[in-house]
């Protein structure tokens, strides 16, 4: 059952034949939401909706990004950090008018571990919402673990997902998005200039995820 | 019960008269660890740590905060931002040798809220690092209600806290320092690098604090 800010909307998910994006694109389609998949490569995003579609029985199409970025009502963005601000100005023009959710956390990879990386506009949801300024952007899902998203034997992915954003309708919106997976809770993390540390936090997950074998994420207390 | 590795140590919490600081002086003394309040103004600190003894019937001692230092086995710090530099300088051969544990949130405010403050270290922890070439430096405790440890009405604090360093024998230390306080489960959150977001994650706290009156911390899901 989704909330009826939802209603009669397509979410599409650029980058959406990556775990993270799968993962969430199984989870909205599994909870009767229309899907549009996108990749850089249209032919891998077909296959991957023709799979999702019949793994989940939920409406789920493909396309490449400029045609999911047209198709949605809310857009997904899960894509790579590298290319990231590229492909947004790419699609500055079909993005305009929407919301669209930036779920891309700037970290970097080497033996120790993951690391921040540092963002010239302090965050991938600062540097979205510079080169989108037509469109209402809100950061969300960056904690989320992408190997239990994209699990189908996995029902219930526990965790919180913090949404942050400057426009309080679409961060209600982004909540109800979160609020369709079951486990998952959307919790509203604060203005867009306090992206940054959420989107690095992914890195301390890692870490966690090393440490103790697991795939972790996050619950807010006492909310 | 506190761990074996507490056993015989004494606690030092430099700005314990803060509500940081004594909060968890309170649930240190309470535990049955030996605690020593540090404080610019030796007498603030001898009569917050009068106070304490009092209201936990735990030992509970009070002085500035060099003596604080010297006295500690562990010494936290739980200072204003503004001076932490400066401060860590002035103590650092009290320090030598000792496991201390960084606490503070480099955070501005304004009429939106709490935001990140630049660090040129990168983080406080990373600050108090370079200053304590000879101590071993570890961060925890930074995503912690005040509010709540300082309530002596509050029995149980439920929250996880994450400890940073690179040293493994401190982070155990601290774990065990976190585990002592009832609610609290101490997870290792990552390197000294990974510090700066963990930080200023408290600001995104204040956010969730603000939007839905409460007391906010975080627990790591599946650890």
């Amino acid at each position: 059952m989704t909330d009826s800010l939802l209603e009669g909307r397509t979410v599409a998910v650029l980058g959406g034949t990556g775990p993270q994006g799968r993962g969430l694109a199984r989870r909205w389609a599994t909870a009767g939401i229309p899907v549009v998949i996108g990749s850089r490569n249209a032919e891998r995003a077909e296959a991957a909706a023709a799979e999702l579609a019949e793994a989940t029985g939920g409406q789920v199409s493909g396309s490449d990004n400029g045609g999911a970025a047209q198709q949605g009502d809310i857009v997904v963005v899960a894509v790579p950090w590298d290319g990231h601000k590229e492909l947004l100005e790419q699609l500055a023009a079909d993005l305009a008018g929407k919301v669209v959710v930036d779920c891309v956390n700037p970290l970097g990879f080497d033996k120790q571990g993951a690391y921040a990386l540092p963002v010239e506009e302090g965050s991938a949801l600062q540097q979205a919402t510079a080169v989108l300024a037509d469109s209402t952007v809100v950061g969300a899902f960056h904690n989320v673990s992408a190997v239990l998203l994209d699990d189908p034997e996995v029902d219930r992915v526990d965790t919180d997902v913090l949404v942050l954003g400057d426009v309080r309708e679409a961060t209600d919106l982004v909540q109800a998005l979160a609020d369709a997976i079951p486990g998952v809770r959307g919790v509203y993390g604060g203005r867009a200039r306090n992206a940054h540390q959420v989107e690095a936090f992914t890195a301390n997950l890692i870490s966690v995820n090393r440490r103790y074998k697991a795939h972790s994420g996050l619950r807010v207390t006492d909310v």
